[in-house]
């Protein structure tokens, strides 16, 4: 049984930027996140790949504990391919193709064992799909919910019904500003905060992130990366990392939560190191607390 | 005899923000770091004036500790005057006139005591004149540098050179882009830690600043702030609180340095809640401290 389920896509990039490039390369938010959460617990994913998805993905995950029996494998169609390009200031993805493939009808299809877990992140698919999944699971203690600005711009209604079932609310700060329509951080996240959800987590980039909850306030400072190669899947790696440490440590806490902040940042700076999954794959546990104390020193005065 | 000699604008601002506005209200570079400084530190100021200046203000900067006998005041002539509003996400001020009066020509005026300060910062003002004063001063033990793109547009050379002079750099995460011609933040510092300042502060607004020096990184949060009513000043206020604190406690350490960086924060944070220098006026040393101890709690973990 697993303690941690990642419901997300699953998907092949096709990534350019300053720095280099590369072809269907393995990534997807359910890719990047269950990788990332594995330093710290053993998730298991939920998600879709066509008859082109090489055994060799599956093989990866598996390898790092990842229980991939929740992914579908559909005997016609192709694997989500995404292809996209960052220009001089790797702030902003651009897109340049996005073939759903057989994640257009993606229903998130839960093994038995699954319903059990207590520790769940939604990774950005459709809220009423993430809203299916939460009705499925019997005893969750903590669901971390992750969006996009395509569904506060289409399914804004059905997104507001998920954020108030869910305990903790995932957005960048632009998503933020968008959905709650107002510039001040301070404000979308009380207004967040109304929803339901006890904690609202919103990310800012090379400027770290921030956790607000009704009468506390956390900043976690950006690591000060001189060489970004491919940002992909950082915003995921974070996220993974972060409900993998709280799962790890079985914990609900703020205390926990905060240090699971700085270990999601801390996976998300190696993330940006090279593209696709490379540098996480070859990444260890003592370069992860190495980093974890320079955070401490980051910010010590 | 002053310890910490402060030169730059003295103006009159007209300033509306969607909070409010004010007309011909007391405001410059010079006005607002000095009092920011005021709460740690007796500094003095070098700037010039119209005779169309208030002697109320000057009365009002007196009266804070702050020695203005550097501040010369012509007979003819009008006080610089900025006029400029901010919209809504209140980020950027858009200017809508600037009279540039008596300080089209300002010519800073070092008092003769003046120049055995050991603490002097050099608000935004030409590049040139900012190299006669330090050339004037004797025996400087840290002079604080700031700039605008202005002068990254139009003087280059200059700036450069005197920011080989200077102990510490001081410039906005946008100009310190423009500047040394990289997105990259890290890049920029170490390309400003190559021309000779030992410390380069990076201003990132509501993200809070960063701290480089040669093989050390400071990150301190911003304060979430849930109504500002104008920005005007948060700058200046910053740098004035920074060198102030530093020139208190005549401290040329990192450890302090990290720790001014948090006053300059706090009292920057305390101007943005109302326009000009009214919530400096009204602002205790005890608010302060209850201030910084709550910047402490954001940053833990």
């Amino acid at each position: 049984m697993s303690n941690l389920i990642i419901v997300g896509s699953v998907a092949l990039d096709s990534v350019k930027t300053p720095f280099g490039s590369v072809k269907d390369a393995l990534g997807g938010a359910a890719t990047y996140s269950s990788y990332a959460a594995s330093f710290f617990a053993k998730p298991s994913i939920v998600g879709v790949v066509g008859s082109d998805f090489s055994r060799q993905h599956l093989q990866l995950l598996q390898q790092r504990g990842i229980n991939t029996d929740g992914v579908e494998i559909r005997k016609t169609g192709n694997t989500f391919r995404w292809e996209g390009y960052y220009e001089y200031d790797l702030n902003e993805a651009k897109t340049v193709r996005t073939e759903l493939g057989v994640f257009a009808d993606f229903e998130p299809k839960l093994p038995e064992s699954y319903r059990n877990a207590e520790y769940v992140f939604l990774a950005n698919i459709d809220p009423e799909l993430q809203l299916n999944v939460i009705r499925r699971m019997k005893k969750p203690k903590l669901v971390l919910l992750d969006t996009m600005n395509y569904w506060i711009s289409n399914k804004k209604q059905q997104l507001l019904e998920v954020i108030g079932k869910v305990d903790v609310l995932l957005l960048n700060d632009s998503e933020a500003r968008q959905l709650f329509e107002t510039p001040n951080l301070v404000k979308a996240a009380a207004a967040a905060l109304k929803l339901g959800p006890k904690y609202v987590i919103v990310k800012k980039g090379e400027h770290g992130a921030l956790l607000f909850s009704d009468g506390s306030h956390f900043s976690a400072p950006g690591y000060p990366l001189e060489s970004i190669k491919d940002p992909t899947g950082c915003g995921d790696s974070f996220a993974g990392a972060l409900i993998g440490y709280i799962a790890g440590k079985s914990s609900n806490s703020e205390k926990d939560l905060r240090k699971a902040i700085i270990y999601g940042s801390v996976i998300a700076s190696f993330n940006a190191e090279d593209f696709s999954l490379e540098r996480m794959k070859r990444l260890t546990m003592a370069e992860i607390e190495k980093r974890y104390s320079e955070f401490e020193m980051i910010r010590e005065f």
